[in-house]
């Protein structure tokens, strides 16, 4: 096990109804004029907005709200949510919605105290200093930006996908009611999980050796999600399947499954640039490149992806052959996620063979120098390939 | 699943030499003159104390120290800390040691700043309003002390043990350096271990339907300490068996495992009693108490005492009678126990029959309204009898 640092200090607020408390949550934070910072109009249409400010109305707290932040959170958004922020004298953003409005509180929360450009904390020119406090209320249980550190912005010029991270930008609180997110259409759900799962494999493939507790965690989550998300898709109100695949969506990103050990994200890397050019769903996208990736790199380490075959997907090992198994664990993942209804191929994706050069030369800018297996151009390449025509 | 809230702001620091670090981490925390309490004389002559207070010079900060904690911490050295504390302006209290250390300096951090006596704020006479910030040099895996928001303290005089909890007692810091617990002799490496387990088996034996994430997480512990126990018991300088465990030991009690279920805690009750009036080690009374409690308690829900059997303890599941996979996995548990080297019975602990009806009354005060099964007196007299008789 590596030496590591391990810090959530988030207060972590979960069930029914508890939204009802982010005045005082507001309060309780230091919070004097709040952003409601939120989505579509469907936080509108829900009642959940006013529910919201009427919270912060009770606690005696001014609000602004800024709506329209897309999947995929654009820079666009957070220039004005910064500038808002400036006139009005902002002191603390409260996310309303899923990962995209999280992350772009984030964005807003830390450029509002920058004084350059906010690109500069994405793009790796410049570290986050200071950032104002940033509260949650979730309504997808997915990216797991309630509970952690970083925040993913895509550049609307040249659809670039960038990443930052800092203690600095971790929720005082995040509000889960499970309830919130029994309106997301199957689809969504579906995503939801996958991300779940990629954010627990990405730490699961490590060359780490000794990482029992870790492994043993990561398991947990997986087989979690594996129970919960398809009775969340064919039962969209069942709360209990809600609750569970909520709670491991924080668990699986707050990086208590992934402490002391070397981490992968090329499959985060390769589908950023998916989503980038696409604007896909991050979820789905993962979902075509993750099996990919495994496909790709699994000779590295068969006994890692046999452990993960028999403990996560329950096949039995081949102790003549764990190549088998090894490939048997990766198709059991492809098959759950097109049986949850997500896409496993480029064409039910709706990416273009033609653009892998394209994903591949964007890609190698940044991310292949680590992880479990280090990913040159044309490495990234044989997985788009390999993405591209997957069948079950 | 119940709602809960679940809030863990302790920063974790682990690894290699981590401890030299533990003079920037209290000036980090406002630290300006630290006392650092500690156990008996291995602390001293292993180096460790000089090695401290040799980061704390560095760091410009003031220290006096305060040896002499007892396993079962006393409430006598926590008046004599809270006296020393107001006498020399003391603003940090940094434990260097085990739970034992941990607990009795978070007695000292609230008694510091509560006008009464402090056994107040244990014996449910008042709740904690304000407290010093507390820091942790772990030195031995077991008690969770280090990540968690509760203390336990044994009044000598009655030999009465009681606990408290409150978030203002959390650790601020905690160092986790799983070389300074290679030292530790395999007794109390498996004292550890089994506390470790208790801390997981007293939340997973749960009424609260419906809690698979918390569940699984729970079994991730558990499997980890069955793995690694056995390995630092034999091999106490394996660093990697040791770091596993410590992990596991913070883990299995910041109450991640833990959230929004009900959850038992009567063998801690009952083996407080023993403990206190014994004063053997809490581990080792554990070893005695909590597989009699399963005996006692398991046709409640043989449903989820199966669970553990096969999950935990890899039982194969007995579908024609289902209560005898229950009692496999407790017969194995009980084994487990033996074979790290703990106590199974009253005779092995040293422990007497004919105190039983004194222990059950002493228990019956506080704890037994509460629980996965609801226990009267006789009901704690028939655990005690079952524990005193136990065999393989």
């Amino acid at each position: 096990m590596d030496n590591f640092n391990f810090y959530s200090p988030t207060e972590f607020v979960f069930g029914r109804d508890r939204e009802d408390e982010c005045g005082e949550l507001c309060k309780k934070y230091g919070a004097k004029k709040v952003l409601v910072h939120y989505g579509g109009g469907s936080a509108v249409k829900s009642g959940l907005i006013a529910r919201i400010t009427a919270s912060l109305d009770k606690a005696g707290i001014e609000h602004t709200e800024l709506g329209g932040v897309k999947p995929n959170p654009r820079d666009t958004l957070v220039y004005e949510g910064i500038e808002l922020c400036r006139k009005q004298d902002i002191d603390f953003i409260l996310a309303v919605g899923g990962g995209s409005v999280a992350d772009s509180s984030k964005a807003i929360a830390s450029g509002v105290c920058y004084d350059g450009d906010f690109w500069d904390l994405y793009c790796g020119k410049a570290q986050i200093q200071k950032a104002l406090p940033v509260g949650v209320v979730l309504t997808i249980a997915a990216a797991g930006s309630e509970g952690s550190s970083s925040s993913v912005i895509t550049k609307e010029e040249g659809r670039l996908k960038r990443g930052t991270h800092s203690d600095l930008i971790r929720p005082k609180f995040s509000i889960l009611d499970p309830q919130l997110t029994c309106t997301l259409p199957a689809y969504q759900t579906a995503c939801g999980a996958t991300d779940i799962m990629a954010h627990v494999f990405e730490r699961y493939f490590t060359n780490t050796p000794e990482v029992e507790i870790t492994d043993r965690l990561c398991e947990a989550v997986l087989l979690t999600v594996i129970k919960e998300a398809p009775r969340a898709v064919k039962e969209p109100d069942n709360y209990d399947a809600r609750a569970n695949i909520m709670w491991a969506a924080t668990v699986a990103h707050n990086d208590i499954v992934g402490v002391g050990r070397s981490q992968d994200w090329n499959s985060h890397g390769i589908e950023h640039e998916l989503s980038g050019l696409y604007d896909v769903a991050h979820g789905a996208g993962l979902a075509v490149v993750m099996p990919a990736w495994m496909e790709f790199v699994y000779k590295h380490d068969v006994m890692r992806f046999c452990q993960m075959a028999t403990r996560v997907f329950g096949c039995e090992m081949n102790f003549g052959d764990p190549e088998k198994t090894a490939l048997e664990g990766i198709r059991c993942f492809r098959r759950f996620l097109h049986e949850i209804g997500m896409p496993i191929n480029f064409e039910e994706l709706g990416a273009k063979r033609e653009d892998i050069p394209t994903l591949a030369n964007n890609m190698a800018i940044k991310y292949t120098t680590r992880g479990f297996v280090k990913l040159s151009r044309d490495d990234v390449c044989s997985i788009l390939e390999i993405a591209a025509d997957a069948k079950l």
